[in-house]
């Protein structure tokens, strides 16, 4: 062990600078902040609602017979699927997906 | 301003300690990690599949003739709706809510 005593000046100024640094490298590389970062933000809660008939509509006016539920909160369809979750799961090493609603 | 030199040895220590100090309390003040913080996470992507007949069979044995959908991903019940969504958005300060489909 060294016997020189540290010098309290550099020591805080390093402190300061260390935990604005760190706490700014933090904060910028943190992967996500909410569940819902955007949709209906003034609601306090975001619920949507169908009827079994309505989801047999959709489905049988799809082209592929399905119904595709967005469960990412980044489509820009929402409530349904835009196939924006991979972006998402992408940037922020995530693993989301729909909820789909087949014919049969 | 001083004309003391600044202690390079005791300003790496603070910088060091500043860092880590920040760094930590940085991430656990942090609101949300990711919109999936726990199911499925061996999967690339948690994709649920359903039948238009299965959607029917569960709301016509349900007490209030609906299925409720997940779109927090916390709940115990996934990809169906346990309630957790409301424990969520008080501690992340976020408005998630469900998919509801009904009988009609
Ligand atoms: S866009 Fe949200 S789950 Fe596909
Ligand atoms: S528990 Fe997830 S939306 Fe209700």
């Amino acid at each position: 062990m060294s016997t020189r005593r540290l010098d309290p000046t550099s020591l805080a100024i390093g402190v300061g600078v260390g935990a604005v640094v760190a706490f700014a490298v933090s904060r910028m590389t943190a992967k996500a902040t909410l569940v819902n970062p955007g949709i209906n933000k003034g609601s306090p809660k975001v619920v949507d609602m169908k009827t079994l008939a309505e989801i047999e509509d959709l489905i049988n006016k799809s082209e592929k017979g399905n119904v595709v539920l967005c469960r990412c909160w980044r489509s820009s369809n929402f409530p349904f699927c835009d196939g924006s979750h991979a972006k998402y799961n992408k940037e922020c090493c995530d693993n989301t997906g729909p909820l789909v609603i087949k014919k049969a």
